[in-house]
């Protein structure tokens, strides 16, 4: 019944949300117990222009 | 004034959603009380690759 | 599959929030399909003074 | 540390979300404290589609 | 209609949230248009052991 | 700079929190690259009161 919200800078691929998903799942059953079926993640794409740090968009050239 | 966020497995038609927010609207106002113009309702359509369950994402072939 | 979050100024009794969930969960599947056991709810409740629209928290008197 | 989520709808120019993320960030780090590149702002862009107010998509034609 | 939500370390004052909630409304409505009521803050403190940056919980001593 | 958002039900100890943190903390920065100090997580300790599934509150006996 955990469930994740992963937010990540969008551009990474399918392999890599395999194993996130997969690492994720096992660790949270590890520590947590439960079930890996009862395991959500949702993971969202973050745009460059839609993520600021330090208020500054991540589109832009950081000096 | 509640807000209600509702996230979907990608696909649901516009007619399914339209349903959706009338119905949810309703009962929230039925229940909870206060007037329907006070309820915000977000829908976030879920590509399949960014949802997993069970430490598989729903892109992959269940076995 | 669907998760829905509702964020709800607290005070809500536990019976209308029984309510809530049995209504919304019998709308979302007749609307959108699947089963029940696959509709997650999770309501938040927001104390007054964490909830602000038109830039005044709702724990201050409204003029 | 303080973390903003912003949902608005899609449409926004970047040199809006500039200046939003910017002035945020200022009044954040002023009213808070704390330094700038502790602030993180994420803006979602919503589809018409997808909020609804008063059991209405805002898509559909308001009467 | 935008919506922010701001999570923060636990700990602030009603006074820090008033001020806080009046200046991001404002600055909201200067730079993406829209009335001051239609803005939406929902503020939520987060305890020092609910929030972990490099995979260590604020709660604890750092090193 | 992935932020991590977990909700569980709540009664989980400090000790999973700290295992569950440094692990996830772990895996994201083995498999999406960056550095642990950018990797944020927040906990939600969700009240059986305020999550359901299958229609039902988890506060309530089940049959």
């Amino acid at each position: 019944m955990p469930t994740y919200h992963v937010e990540m800078m969008e551009g990474r691929t399918i392999e890599q949300k395999k194993k996130l998903v997969a690492e994720i799942t096992r660790v949270s059953v590890e520590i947590l117990g439960g079930a890996p079926e009862s395991v959500d993640i949702i993971i969202t794409d973050i745009k460059r222009e839609n993520w600021a740090t330090g208020g500054q968009l991540w589109s832009e050239p950081r000096s």
